[in-house]
């Protein structure tokens, strides 16, 4: 959490924190390093809020460097915040590139040593649990190895319980790591760890070459978040030593959690997730080529390297030119079964398909909207409400606030509804408006909310004309369910996603009461919606 | 492009393609495989039309198929499809893993090696370079070793020029990639390539560590997009290998370019940039914490692996509460070179800079609105106008168009102006009536132009009520400047980095003009805009 919170962009607030320490204990990691109580004061309170929290696995560490040069450790203002915070175990960094101490903290060699041994000595005559970063291991290793070698020794010979070697700059290649790491681990009967950074794009490599060269604790964050290229990536880390390599990581029952709390990290640091991450991200197990959709529907293993649900992950058939008819077929087959290869929907609905993905519509992702698409094409769609017009207004005045304000006239069986609301801004008020006008007919939509908004420019050059796509996620606290608008007019793209998003809420809740009621007579009705695509 | 094309979320246009094939060629790219003729219709019109363009360097490959099983070669319509575009070179993948062989192909061991060897045999016949790869070696190899090797030898005899490693499904790992390539590389005459997909997070790592073993191709995509988890990415690939490794690959003077390259794709991908890519994103060199940021500025080697100006990207100063006083008063002196530590206007600009953070604002990639931010504070802000009030009306008429306009009024030296426009949506339609505006002021207004607008969410549990974070990207064609504007409404947070973009380019163009009128009689004024903060 220290090291993943110095990523750009990223600002946790206490309690994000102590939500991810939670989300973390659950999920099997052994220490979590949550802060740095000397150089970050809104740590402090992280700390002292977390002491209060009983958790199950993980010993909570606090980070922090060894005693600056010239003073006595325990007279270090930096080490007392350290103690301060009461954790079980601390990881304490020190100078492993002679580079580093002559240049950038500017002492002499054999004062560094100093520094580390009596830091690491005083913290373990306090009890601690000592986990030693050497800072750069790698990068001083390749410069002057006796010395990188003698600051190991010097935390060794202090007490330390783990030795880490630091790849901190991130541009070392496996290669090294492997002999590196062999010849450290050949040198120490302490235990080795392995901490990498990404900026050579190695960092996960180099994490899984080091454990293969016997280090047996591996440093890293969640999605790889860090400063510059980022931390080593514990969810492509995890699962590739244990799964294939069969090394226990988290408890196993654990692995299958892996991609949540991929995401849920992502969104407190309120970051888009990488769709493209390794096991976890959503396009993991997304097939779009013709002849890989073929071969992973005779056997899954022909173009996937673990099954996805190992990881509670899914296997996707994306929809493209490259894919053929037979997938677009399979998808639409999804909503409605007894469509077959020659069916005269069939052709329609390819080429509406690509008339709107010329447009800009993506259906990955809002796979809702494609479901309303093959239904209403196919006449299945059943209009739960018309909206006779809306208008939306926004107004600043000299130094006065902004405000909001829609009218909007529904019909639902014949009936109008007129009805006006003021919001925080123009989607939110046509939002606001849509739901009080329907809540008449349907009072069953106060369990729907949504839960994300984006929007995406389609054409930059265009700026503030350009054709914008957004993408809406709703929920009804059980399913999550997109849909996706696209327009020049954001309100108008807003608005296409939104009334789907309604549309599809209110067909699946009558179809869930219609389904409750016949529960006894009749059988399940064949089309059911949102399905795993296996 | 055609792996990197079978991304989710990508869909070229043909110009596109050609656009890139372009880019690629000038870049210094030996091969470019562009398109599977066989399978992707819209590939013969590309390669037509790229057969009409002179490329400097690269060779234009055609992807395809070994001949189908129980066919003739000269029959099978995927190889005559592929000869038809003309290509001097051809890659040609055929089946290395048994298990493919039997289970999805469903044909016995010995045809696919006589698929193989016809195959290749027939297009050298016609004189064509040709690549074969060997899909899913490194799984077929840990299966049947025997077999992935036979079918390298069936390539090699029928007279192949290059022999390709495939890891297909993307899950092996570094050491095994080094042990397997090398036993290859012993084995054949033949140069070897490498292919990488990166499921198991190893990609890079696996292209450089087939390079280091003897490979001598690797193919990759750029910002490494592909199937799933994407293919080797060459924006890592290619400076790990040139620059550190010191094994050419690109001209020289070339590599500087590679971080456009990056974005141009990425851009025409119409994906947003990844930005932690090792060597080209922009993160790639942002240092946030506050002892890396000292030590930084003792020595940039402290803490990169390259100077970034080699890959022609740059290196970033970030603020955040992990970054010290001393951080923030470095940004402040970008733009006010005279303030000190102890000016009174510091603390004021520290808390004013924490209240908006707080607020949701980030001046990462908009550091112009933080330098109107500073200006301001210090008085030093010159409005060029004021904007009294302004309205925005949306509509929507049952099955009508929808509709965006916009009134706005505005003071400028005591004159007042008011115009209207439409638009293609609300914020455009203010945007183009804000304009009309002050052109009657500032005619210069025209030679300015937005070039991105995001919008990000920032708490999206609140969906449409949700805060959310504009940023606008404009150029004058010279420069590019980003501004930044928060607010639950779209339309204010819009309005704010807008008028932020357009006072700055007022304010910068007035400068200019200064600077020219007294250049022969005055020095060059101290404040300059926007500059490196190196």
């Amino acid at each position: 959490m220290r090291d993943g919170a110095q990523a750009e962009g990223i600002s946790f607030t206490v309690n994000d924190k102590l939500k991810i320490l939670k989300k973390l204990d659950e999920f099997g990691v052994d220490f979590i390093e949550a802060g740095n109580p000397g150089s970050n004061p809104k740590d402090l309170e992280f700390f002292s809020r977390a002491r209060k929290l009983r958790l199950r696995h993980a010993k909570l560490t606090a980070f922090g460097s060894t005693r600056r040069a010239g003073i006595k450790v325990e007279e270090d203002i930096n080490i007392q915040a350290l103690l301060k915070v009461g954790t079980e175990a601390v990881a304490i960094f020190g100078k492993a590139w002679d580079f580093h101490v002559t240049d950038i903290i500017k002492t002499t060699l054999e004062e560094n040593l100093n520094m580390i041994r009596e830091t690491v000595s005083f913290l373990k005559s306090l009890g601690k649990e000592v986990i030693f970063d050497a800072e750069h291991f790698f990068d001083g290793f390749k410069s002057n190895p006796g010395y990188a070698v003698q600051s190991l020794k010097a935390a060794a010979q202090a007490g330390a319980d783990w030795l880490v070697l630091c790849d901190t700059n991130g541009g070392t290649f496996p290669l090294d790591i492997s002999s590196i790491v062999s010849e450290v681990v050949r040198q120490f009967d302490i235990p080795i760890g392995i901490h990498c950074h990404n900026d050579g794009g190695m960092a996960a490599a180099n994490s899984l070459v080091a454990v293969q060269s016997g280090a047996v604790q591996v440093q890293g964050t969640i999605n790889g978040y860090g400063e510059r290229c980022g931390n080593a990536d514990l969810c492509t880390i995890i699962p590739n030593l244990q799964l294939k390599l069969k090394l226990s990581c988290i408890p196993e029952e654990q692995m299958q959690n892996i991609s949540a709390v991929s995401r849920y990290v992502s969104e407190l640091a309120n970051l888009a997730p990488n769709e493209r991450a390794p096991y976890v991200g959503h396009c993991a197990f997304a097939h779009k080529g013709g002849m890989h959709i073929d071969a992973i529907q005779k056997n899954p293993m022909s173009f996937e390297h673990i099954p996805p649900h190992l990881v509670g992950n899914e296997r996707r058939i994306l929809m493209s030119e490259v894919s053929g008819r037979s997938t677009i077929l399979k998808r639409i087959q999804q909503v409605a079964p007894w469509v077959c290869k020659n069916s005269p929907e069939t052709q329609y609905l390819i080429d509406e398909l690509k008339k709107l993905e010329y447009e800009g519509y993506q259906f990955e992702g809002a796979e809702t909207s494609f479901e309303l698409l093959v239904r209403r094409a196919l006449g299945k769609d059943i209009r739960f409400f018309h909206v006779k017009d809306f208008r939306v207004l926004c107004e600043e005045h000299w130094q006065d606030d902004y405000s909001a304000s829609a009218i909007i006239k529904v019909e639902v069986d014949g009936k109008e509804e007129v009805s006006a609301a003021e919001g925080d801004g123009p989607v939110n008020a046509l939002d606001k408006a849509l739901r009080k006008a329907l809540q008449v007919f349907y009072p069953e939509l106060n369990q729907m909310r949504l839960t994300d908004y984006k929007v995406r420019v389609l054409d930059t050059g265009k700026a503030t004309a350009a054709k914008v796509r957004v993408h809406i996620e709703s929920t009804d606290g059980e399913t999550v369910w997109g849909t996706v608008g696209v327009s020049t007019n954001i309100i108008e793209a807003s608005w296409t996603a939104l009334v789907d998003s309604i549309e599809y809420f209110l067909y699946k809740h009558h179809q869930k009461t219609a389904e409750q009621q016949n529960q006894e007579s009749e059988p399940m009705q064949p089309v059911k919606a949102n399905e795993n695509t296996q």
